[in-house]
């Protein structure tokens, strides 16, 4: 067993954390740490946990770093940054969830970020965690910088026709629909339930803080520096998330091919589905799991392809890959305290 | 004062048409028709229109033509066409909410709605109800297809840059989302409200009948043949519908070249509104409005634009427009009877 | 015409209060008062506004008073008795929406809202503006209090029983249910949508202020001091408050004899509506109407009756309301501008 | 290992049925019956259940019944008894889910139902699965009849103060709220999105099947005929119940006696939760669990207490409870494969 504290705890991403790791067979909470609610039960704050053994909400300098293997945190970014450098010697594994260790380039975080990352070196160090793209370098990693929401999303979507060059990299649109736990438990006029229900907007359009982190992915894996489309919407709903991808194939590559593509890279992954032809999957079909469902469409317009993806955006989007990156580190089963059968309706 | 029939009254789209001719100043219903509900007042079927003087749902058989001015036809597509045959004499106009008299071509007809049509030479008559792009051809009309509600939308999110060849006619894509209320008042299990609440999935994906629809208008607008990506979403609110297109400008055109093109051509336009640069519109501003709100922002990719609009599907994407058209026709100042304040919240 | 200011104008309220004052044949808005949003449009805040001539958003300090004939006051408890003791001699009417003038006795009000109150000798003066209860001393009435959301929603359900004596006044048990828009437009984590979608709770039980304000009124309009039971819930819909009322039968009288009472008292009432026996009323079908529908169920227990009366929080319950009884100080029409189709869906 | 046939698995409650056998330990499935979807897999109904083994939908005939140790009906009722009277001898134990075994006079049965009921020595025999109440006539039980949501959440508030003796039997008025899942999966116009969101409604007032079950398990918990209040309310939510009961305190009861009274009845239920007092439960923080919340208030009424009791239609309201019941039919563990956390948002 190992011994997990978590920071952040009180926001939405570190509930799903809580309630994930709460059935994790080899994973133990002994700290929730969240600074604005010390000293109260964590079922005072989420009702949902009722009669799980948790600890008692405490501030991080209550923390005993001496038994504490693993950090999950949930930080907002900058937050995460402070407190990451603040214990990183002191614990074996740090799993961020936040913004703060995605980024490769300090300059780009400060643009994007409003603030000089404090801890630079460690951009470099860390693995970003986009499971399917990055497996083979989660063993034993010691700072493991979870893909936004977003970007889980919608690489994940693009991932095959990525690695295998089938796509023209300056044509890719990204429209992407998100629920608004996205946004997180915070207090905001604009997040009351009457300026979000019965009703859709656009927002950050053009100018969303994970379009840079999608981009450096890319050029991750295809080693070519791109710009992309990328437009979010806010949709009435709690939990859930659809990329709609435009993409137009490279010359000589057709849609049978790419599906054949899709089908070779997605076999084995045990969270990543393909969708049989013609199906278009949901997002509340996978409310609460870890799987993301990816469906592939001929255009209209010849020689592009239309790609869906669905993911939960609190699980795959956030604290569910972080639960698998940590499995990989460990050397565990990835998919470890991460089965379970969605909840529908 | 004209006097209306409505047509397929007992759906939602009858219901809006209802609501908005109930407060025309020279338009009298004197017929409301739905053939599975006759005898009954509208009451019954709307509690919303308490103490609203309406005639009772009758048969259309019921009807006596000799007084009629005009007929609204709310029915659905094959259904209409019927009914239109058999009355196109007896009326004065004809504004059709249906998919009967939109497209010009039978065979495409045939081919998308799976049947013959059997009035195949009012195709050609009809008068293609984007009151926008078709206001010339209103004034006298006898027979308006009144657009459907995915074209009008992304069709008036993109008219200025067609009607100025602004944008590559290769390269359009739009990403539409709609609210449950387009679907009609039917009996189904897709439309039970836990299929539809706490989610969000794409529909006929590549497939949907408005494609070929959104295409042949733009053919006529810019004499070319097109193919559009469109991908149709259902978004868990009652009535809205946003389309995010994604459009590439055309050589030696700016983004603020195509700004000041949209100024120019809206300015005078009274149900449309160029929002301000950097203000994304939401549908929940405008229900029951007959507005469309289009915003432009500068893609992150050089050279693309994301072209934003919304509307009520109910009002401007149907009923709100049909009476724009007919008050054309009828040389009525365009905007009688469509003037109100949307509710919010 | 009338000069009207609206004080605070920028929460939901204050926005009802400006839809249906913006279609008012006789009142002319002149002042938008919101201290936290001065300078700017109201259209910035309310984009549902669109194109609607209204000042911008002004300071208290900035109104001129010499031309106001009337303010409506939709600032919170203690904000709203701050200014209109301050302006009280500059205006005809004063129509407040708050809760500041609603309670006849200074000391309930202190228990119920915490401070004392500022203006006591006003709270004898002012008119409480149950309309349908207190109609005639309307004319020429100056302080206009406007009843709480339920308490109109419960006591117009009720108010024939209440009046004819036919119901015991020891066993009144009110049952309520509140879209979201009766929290107002505030920053606040339990207003997240998230925390108010796809659930239901009961909140302030046996301990809502709005109680004691129902048993004022009852009080007034019986001559009998009682304890009611009232508790309500939170719905997540954006407005409409549906009352289930559970009421024992005074001896000697039927459900038939209520039924009969409440016909002849509300046949000539413009806003409220009996149902036909069997017709449960949705809260749905009277969206920014000024209706209340009120249906009677027999129970199954003998002896008690089940009245259900709904409104629109914001308008019957609140804004709309407001105008009718401004309506009745200057001796208008009471249905002046208050008369449109409920929109749904 | 139990092998479990699931009957009418094709509506929410039998998915539910299905997600929860899924997981337990000890029932393994071995048939999928719906009649109306026979030969596709339950994913193609259910996607959430992706890659989860099960069989393939089947017609009742085709179940070899050799190897069936229980079924679970979640047929409607009437088809219900018909399946279970002929399947009666070839299996071990019964849970029905449906109308059809709960009430113990087939009188009444036939007059709520309106069909005559072909088995009614079988309703003596059913054992009403009340498990809070019933436990312990469960062990050995062959044929379970699951109570109706509505009687489980009304009757789980009510229990302590009924079985004591501590509340008035003529006094017992049961406001309800239900989420939309609980009424089926169905095609019907009522049920479409638009008709269910963003409003609230009573239905089938004093006038609801339920209202006869719950008094009927009154009579057996207090051995008195009585009469109950009880008020169905649709509410835009998918799934929770939540039951806002009002009852008068027997003579020398006091509002402390019985909270006392319900602490010492419910301290070691595994699935009952007194909430501390001032805290009202949400049906949101229980979504999926088993686990009933009841809160007691003091009303503004002397002698009067507010209970609220909330649950989740489909898993404590049926699918969770049944299995509850069959685990203890088979001296298991009475939480076998009902632990779990609730998740919010």
């Amino acid at each position: 067993m190992k011994n997990a504290v978590i920071l952040g705890a009180t926001g939405y991403t570190g509930a799903e954390a809580v309630r994930l790791i709460s059935g994790h067979p080899k994973i133990n909470i002994i700290g929730l740490v969240g600074n604005t609610s010390t000293g109260v039960t964590y079922e005072s704050l989420y009702p949902n946990f009722h009669n799980i053994d948790l600890p008692i909400i405490s501030s991080i300098k209550d923390i005993d770093w001496t038994n504490v293997d693993v950090i999950f945190s949930c930080l907002p970014h900058g937050a995460s940054q402070e407190v990451i450098s603040s214990i990183y010697d002191s614990v074996d594994t740090i799993i961020d969830l936040s913004a703060d260790f995605r980024l490769k380039d300090p300059d780009l975080y400060q643009y994007l970020y409003g603030e000089k990352h404090i801890f630079p070196d460690y951009l470099k160090k860390s693995i970003y965690g986009l499971t399917e793209f990055n497996r083979k370098k989660l063993l034993g990693a010691k700072l493991v910088a979870c893909p936004g929401c977003y970007p889980t999303c919608s690489l994940l979507g693009l991932l095959p026709a990525l690695e295998s060059s089938s796509i023209d990299l300056d044509n890719i649109i990204i429209d992407a629909k998100s629920g608004a736990s996205g946004t997180g438990r915070k207090a905001s006029k604009s997040l009351h339930f009457s300026e979000i229900s019965d009703g859709c907007h656009a927002y950050s359009i053009a100018n969303h803080r994970h379009a840079p982190e999608i981009e450096q992915t890319i050029e991750n894996i295809t080693g070519r520096k791109v710009k992309v489309s990328f437009t979010p919407h806010l949709i009435p709903m709690n939990r859930g998330m659809v990329a709609t991808s435009y993409v137009k194939l490279a010359d000589g590559v057709t849609y049978q091919d790419l599906r054949q593509i899709y089908q070779d890279r997605f076999k084995n992954e045990p969270f990543v589905v393909l969708e049989n032809q013609g199906i278009s999957p949901h997002s509340r079909h996978i409310k609460g799991s870890n799987i993301c469902k990816i469906a592939l469409f001929e255009d209209r317009r010849p020689g592009w392809v239309i790609i869906i993806s669905v993911i939960d955006n609190l699980t795959k989007g956030s604290a569910g890959q972080a639960i698998q990156n940590y499995n990989l580190t460990q050397g565990w089963a990835e998919t470890l305290g991460l089965i379970n059968i969605s909840m529908f309706p």
